[in-house]
Formats: C-alpha cells, structure tokens, sequence
C-alpha cells in the first residue's frame, strides 16, 4: 500500500533525532523509473515554508526523482538559513542517491519558527537511503506524523495492471486552500507531467480543499504526484484521474477523521445552490462557524446557527427559503421551525447536515469535524 | 449612568417571564422629549431576525419614542409569525405609551428559531410602563443581560451639560458587522437624525465593528441611539461624534472583557499597513485563528500562527519583511526569529499582539478573546 503500492518506487522512514521524542521523523520516498513525471500542489498562503518555496521551483521542471520529507519542524519561518537548510537537504540526498538536486523535492511539517537541527536531518538521509525498499512505504507514511494519531494511506488500481498509492499526514491546522498535509501520491502508470498536474488540481479542488477542520491555513501544505510508469500502461486520462481523486478522497477522508481534539465528522453537504462556487463559500462559512462546531460537540441540533453563518455569505439566495436538515430531519423549512428538533440522533460520530438554499441545481460537500476542550488543551499546549 | 444618564430618558427592567430561569427579561426605553430623533444600525448578516427587519423601517423615519427590548428569546428565524410577534409587541407599546407603533424600536435576543411567550411579553409591556422612572437605566442593562456575567453601562459628558448614555449586552457570537448585541445609546443634546445616523455609522465602524470574540455574526445586532434634546444644547459635530465614539469604545471594549469563556483579552494592533482597510482585514484574520487564540490561552507565544494567519490575506505586505511583537517583545523580526520568546510575559489577562507589515503609514485595532474549554462548554449546552 502508500507510496510502494505502485511499482517503480522505494521508500524509507526513520527516526533521524529530529523529535526530542525520538519517534520517526525523516521519510524517502525514491522514484526508480523509468518515468520521473511529477507534479505539484501547494498552500496558497503567502507566508510559504522555505520546502515549499523550493519544491515549487523543482515541480516546475515536471521530473521529481526523490522527496526529502521531515516532522518535527516545519522550516516555515526561519528567513535565508531555512532556505539554505532546505538547498543543503535537497544536495545531500542528491549525492547519496546519485542525482541532481534539482529533481529532489522536500517537504516538512512541525512547529513554525525554529530551524531545524541540520546535522541529524543531513545524517539522517544517508540512513534512510541505506533502508530503501518496494515495501518501505508504510515506514514512509509513519516518519511523517506529527500530532496524528494514525498514519494515513491510501491505494487505487486501474485496468491493465496499474495503480496509484500515496499517503498523507495531517490532524490540524487543515482549511480551503489545502490544509497542514504534506501528501504523496505515486504512480506506476505511464503519465505526463501535463496530465498529472491536471489530475492533481482536480483532484485537491474537489478533496483536500474542501476539508476545513479549523479554518487555519498552513504554510507548509504540499501535495505531489510521482509517476515511475514502471507498469507500461498509459491509461485514459479520464480512467486516471479518476484513481487520482479516488486516492485523494480517501486521504482527506482519512485526515478529518483524526482532526485534533475531534469526536464528530461533520459531512456539510449543500444543495439547491445557484453554482458551485456558492455551495463552497456556504459550506466553508457553515464549517468555520466555532458556535455551531461546540453545538455538535454537545450534541444539539441547533439549526440558527447554521443559518447565521449561511446569512454571512455572499452566495444567492432568500432567507425565507432556506431549508436545513440535520441527519436527514429538515428541522429549519423555509428560514422558520420545521420538524422537531428532538427527533434529530446525533449520537454517532458522523454528523450530517444538509443546507438547501433553494435556489438552483448546484451542491458540494465540505468536511470538518466538531470543537473541543481536546483541541484546545492539544493546541494551547504545542509549543510548550 | 446608562440610558437614563441623559435628561428626557425614562427606562424600566422587569422579568416578564420570558426566561424560564425568572430573571429580568424585559427592558423599555422612552424618551419623553421634547426631540424624538434616532438613528440605528444593524447586522449586516443577510438572515436578520424579525425585531431588525422592523426597527430598521422604524429608524427609517428618523423618530424613534421607545425601544422594547427582551432577552430570552432571539425571534430570529421565526417566518411570518416571527415579524407578527415584533408587530404585536410594538403595537402593544404604542397602547400603553400613547405614541405610533411606528415609532416603537424593538430588540431581541436570545436562542435563535423559537417563537416568543407572546401572552408574557405584552402582559410584561403593561408591567414595565408602570415602573418607568429616569432612575431606571441599571435596571433595563439587567433585563438585556443573556450569558452577560455582567451588564453593560457607559457614558460621556459634554461642555455645555449635555451628555451621552448607553447599555449593551453581548458575551459571544460577536463578530465584524456588529456583534451579538443589543446596544441603546442616549442623548439629551439636540441633534438631528442626520447627524445622529452619520455620528453612530462612524464610531460603530471604529468601536463595535473591531471586536471579533468568535468570527460568528448574529441576525441580531441593533445599535440605537436616541435624542431627547432635553438639555436644550446643540453641540458641535465634532465634540458630539468624539463623545459617541467614546461610549461605544468602552461599551466595546466590556464586550470583549466579558467574552464567553474567555481568559484573555487580546489587543491586535496592525501598523505599517498600506491603508487602513489592509490593517482592519489583517487584523480580523489573526483574531479568527483559532490555533493562535488556543495558544494565547495557553500563554504560549506562537508567533508562526500570526503570520500564518497573515499569509492568507490579501493585504500589501512582504513576507520577510513582517515583524510581530507579543506584549512588546519582537519575537519576529523579518519573517523570520527575533527575539528570545521566553522575555514574553503572558501572565496578565491583556495581551497585545502587534503586527507590523512594514507596508506603510496606516493602522487599526482588532479586539478579541482566547479559545478556552469554558467557551466550548457554555456553547455546546446553551439550547439544550
């Protein structure tokens, strides 16, 4: 499964000393070919990690032959040194593994603000490359956890013998625009820079930005799809990109499922909107409503407030129109009391509520999760 | 103090029995003259409960005689029925008061999506007529008060012997476009509808438009200000505007200091900005990061999440170029670490969060609280 699922690629997860915890913390990720088509997604915040800044810059030549990916500090922050700390990783794992540094990706994720403890990461990636293997993907998917609690994978298969695999790590800071994730994808299928980058940001559009956990935007957000073509099959592109979402949705899936301090998934679906565009901005603001997260904590149905945060929205819509069920009971019909809120069961962990603004055919889903006294010990707690 | 500070003011707080708990939930304001003008402004939230959508046509007419005002019970959400209920209770005080119901303001708050007990507020209009008196100002900041741990009151003073009074309730959902709150302001200068609507629209723009305890906006929100003209003086604009903006900066700043859950007061100030909007946009984005306000209640001076909430505006600012002070200490200098984090002293229950981006000349102040396990608690039980 994860990144070795697809042929043509090894991978290696270590504890190189980054965490004080000595967990693992340094993950390779080794594209074997042929193929070394690449491509990239990344955090649109503008304040960018000094990996993010640079693996842009490497995704954009279309051919990645490694990623360098650490926890336990997230290089986002630290000015030129981060920087060139990122450079020395990108030239360290080119010599070991005998390529140019310019094909070496590089991905962090941790605290911001603190620069990382270059001797142990440099050491760290000789290590790592010595572990290379087709089955060190779970490995991998492990040394990139930080306050996750479990890792995360995920797989696809194709006809003709071919499949995308990936993993992913993430549990805060998760919101549109990509959330705190660092996400690799691979695959063994035959498939050009121009189409996987096509594939991809389809791919993040409907998936990991429309996973808002708390409305906080990272600065280290990547996501990056390897193609080995070892499988020699080119697939339709339809068929691919499809395994591509697939793959995806299943990660983000995944990283809402282990959001800090949550006890609730929070499945907003919107219907009835006039375009697509307005069901996110609805299903965002309904998702980054703090009143209406702590009502689904207790377990209380309380539709106002997701007409509140519908009412802060810019999309088409009449308040006196406005439907809102929660787990299938429409307890808000035509902006006013609808059915009884005491038939609502909100017992179970997955919470759906449904927002039918009434005013046309489109509708999309956005995913967070609840508010807790967890996430907040978990998150006024992290740095100290 | 409060609305009753100004001459031509009678008020009365009553429990009516709206709230089940018995406390005081009725609340009138009259002004006995001899000048009945007003102004008002309201949420800008698209669903607005019945009580707004009247008294926005009250203020309309420039002439407001009384506000009737209850907690208890939002009557938002609420359809037809809903606005019947705002006209009864307006009608109901025109009765009593010998005055046009289209000159009765009416305010509520309270649970959103239930109807009003509306035998025991008409009942409870009759009872709060009889105990009007110019005494009964504290009296009417108690009857607003929801999950107020204490009522609100300010007020100024004019050269010449005029003044200018207030009450406010609100302890959550506030957020930009007027907070959860119900706000009555009152003079005895005499001073026209224009002039009163332009001096209220300025100071709430500067005062209760910058407070954000929770990024939520209500359907609620009413801010009135009435003149009696009683103390027969007509001041200058000026000297009037600055004596508004007063009361309503310390009404403001209670709000915030009484934020449900809350432990921390949190003074964003933005300077360097490129203009004043660029300043009010960055600053609202870092007083809605959830992380940043769990990790000021954990006394943690987490710099990387203001810059990370800066990243995601569209404010003119340079990366490397950002500077972020916590208590006066620069723990950010250039995008990158300043100063040693363990100088900031968080102790105290104010902390101020400056935010440089280096841009230019201009500024604002955001106000707003931390994320505490309280605030989760009192919101995840409020209905239920």
């Amino acid at each position: 499964m994860t990144v070795t699922a697809a042929k043509g690629f090894t991978a290696a997860g270590i504890a190189a000393g980054i965490k004080q915890s000595g967990q693992p913390d340094l993950a390779l990720v080794v594209n074997t070919g042929p193929r070394r088509a690449a491509a990239g997604v990344f955090t649109s915040n503008r304040v960018k990690a000094a990996p993010v800044l640079w693996s842009e810059q490497v995704v954009k030549g279309g051919a990645v032959t490694a990623v360098v990916l650490n926890s336990g500090g997230a290089n986002a922050c630290t000015g030129p040194q981060g920087f060139q700390d990122t450079h020395a990783t990108a030239e360290r794992a080119a010599e070991v593994l005998g390529h140019s540094a310019g094909e070496i990706a590089v991905a962090s994720t941790g605290l911001i603000g603190v620069l990382l403890p270059m001797d142990r990461l440099l050491s760290g990636i000789g290590a790592a490359a010595a572990e290379l293997s087709p089955y060190g993907g779970e490995k991998a998917a492990l040394a990139i956890k930080t306050t996750d609690s479990v890792h995360k994978t995920a797989v696809a298969t194709g006809a003709g013998g071919w499949t995308v695999g990936g993993m992913a790590k993430g549990a805060g800071m998760l919101a549109p625009g990509l959330a705190t994730m660092l996400v690799v994808l691979t695959t063994d299928a035959d498939v050009d820079a121009g189409a996987l980058d096509k594939a991809l940001r389809d791919a993040t559009r409907q998936t990991f930005d429309r996973i808002d956990s708390d409305g906080c935007m990272s600065t280290n957000d990547t996501v990056l799809l390897l193609a080995s073509g070892a499988a020699e099959v080119s697939p339709e592109y339809g068929e691919f990109a499809d395994a591509v979402r697939t793959v995806c949705a299943d990660l983000a899936r995944q990283l809402i499922g282990d959001a800090e301090g949550a006890s609730k998934d929070i499945r907003i679906e919107v219907v009835g909107a006039a375009s697509e565009q307005d069901a996110v901005e609805v299903g965002r603001s309904i998702a980054r409503n703090n009143l209406l997260k702590c009502a689904i904590h207790g377990e209380d149905p309380n539709w106002g407030r997701v007409l509140s945060a519908i009412g802060t929205t810019g999309a088409v819509f009449e308040p006196d129109a406005l439907n809102v069920a929660i787990n299938g009971v429409w307890v808000c019909r035509g902006g006013s009391v609808g059915e009884d809120r005491d038939l609502v069961d909100m017992r179970f962990r997955e919470v759906v509520v449904t927002a039918d603004l009434a005013a046309g055919d489109a509708s999309a889903v956005i995913w967070t999760n609840d508010l807790t006294a967890d996430y907040v010990h978990e998150n006024s707690a992290y740095s100290s």
